[in-house]
């Protein structure tokens, strides 16, 4: 048995912990939930997640069962990162600088590019406010992250290393494209993105359980 | 000078910090920043908080600023509560429980409910399918909750110990009548939020920087 079983869905969310599982190097076994069949909210996933949403882990070799994006990826920093090659030290300014970003992406970033998909494409209703709103405040979001590069001592979001946040913000950017959002128009972004979507554990991530297309430029 | 400036405003997250700083006993200076004057965009805050958002905290002691709630609330429970009173340990199951509904409130109950206050109070036009679709998945949100509170072994989010999550989840659901959900609906919630609300410290956090009305029934 893998020490790990992942439950996901080709979705952002779902990309972000793949990514990191690659780059960390474990093994895992995919459950490749269909979350148009609703399987998710079926009381024996609602078990082991009360929200119904993927992403989700089950961590045999600790016995920790965890949900959430971004609790996920700092519980896979935290447990199999000792040697701080994709995080930075507690307590360190890098770390807290890391912790911020990462906040912002899965409180900011995802929930709102989150809403503008909604409206822009899966609202049964073409609300032209909605569709205006989300959409504007994804592309200030992506403004913020120009300034958070401009700000970086080095080409990740926190200096020279690739840590949970860029997977993250990543996980998002990669489909900006979806809602009309193009990312060169935030050039910072956009060179980070590339050198992001280069590195072969991050294409690996993005193809499990299965690829779907990503912002045409980017690889 | 007090160790740490609090820069914030009468909202459900600038009181999650002023609620946490009481709680840790914490001497901090408040900057009442109105959001409605725009006066959080300017330059000397972008200095601050690139997002040009409440709340973010300057402290002097460490010299580390940072901004988003679910990350102050980190912070401060990594910095000022190592007997961990309003914490858990780092690496045992409750602190992974904790990070996990922390992620919870701050990704999915706070954006929700945040849309939910938009087109049902600040929208400038009625919008029936906004009003509807945010007040329908907060209620939801809230059911998650009271699931949770049934799986804890404790009258808190996460066991007998008033964390981080409760006090961000809490910082919601103070106000949670402006969109006309009513968490006695959710008697596990409803229970729990009045427990939370007699503590002191969350009373004094939450005439910070001035009080506003919270839902009726709690205190």
């Amino acid at each position: 048995m893998a020490p790990i079983t992942f439950y996901t869905f080709k979705t952002p969310n779902g990309y972000k912990i793949s990514i990191f599982l690659e780059l960390l190097g474990l093994q895992y076994k995919v459950k490749n939930l269909d979350i148009s069949t609703n399987v998710q909210k079926e009381p024996w996933f609602l078990e082991l997640n009360p929200n119904g949403r993927i992403p989700t882990i089950v961590d045999h070799s600790t016995g920790i069962t965890i949900s959430e994006t971004g609790a996920i990826l700092q519980y896979l920093a935290d447990t199999y990162d000792k040697d701080h090659l994709y995080s930075y030290e507690h307590g360190t300014k890098e770390y807290y600088k890391y912790l911020e970003i990462l906040t912002f992406a899965i409180a900011g970033q995802g929930p709102m590019q989150g809403q503008a998909n909604h409206f822009s494409l899966y609202a049964p209703e073409k609300i032209p406010y909605g569709i205006k709103r989300y959409t504007e405040e994804t592309k200030r979001l992506y403004s913020v992250l120009d300034l958070y590069l401009e700000r970086s001592k080095g080409p990740y979001l926190v200096g020279d290393r690739l840590t949970g946040a860029d997977v993250s913000v990543f996980g998002w950017a990669a489909f900006a494209n979806a809602i009309g959002v193009d990312l060169e128009q935030f050039p910072r972004v956009w060179t980070w993105a590339k050198l992001v979507a280069k590195i072969p554990e991050v294409q690996k991530g993005l193809a499990v359980p299965e690829p779907r297309p990503i912002h045409p430029g980017l690889i």
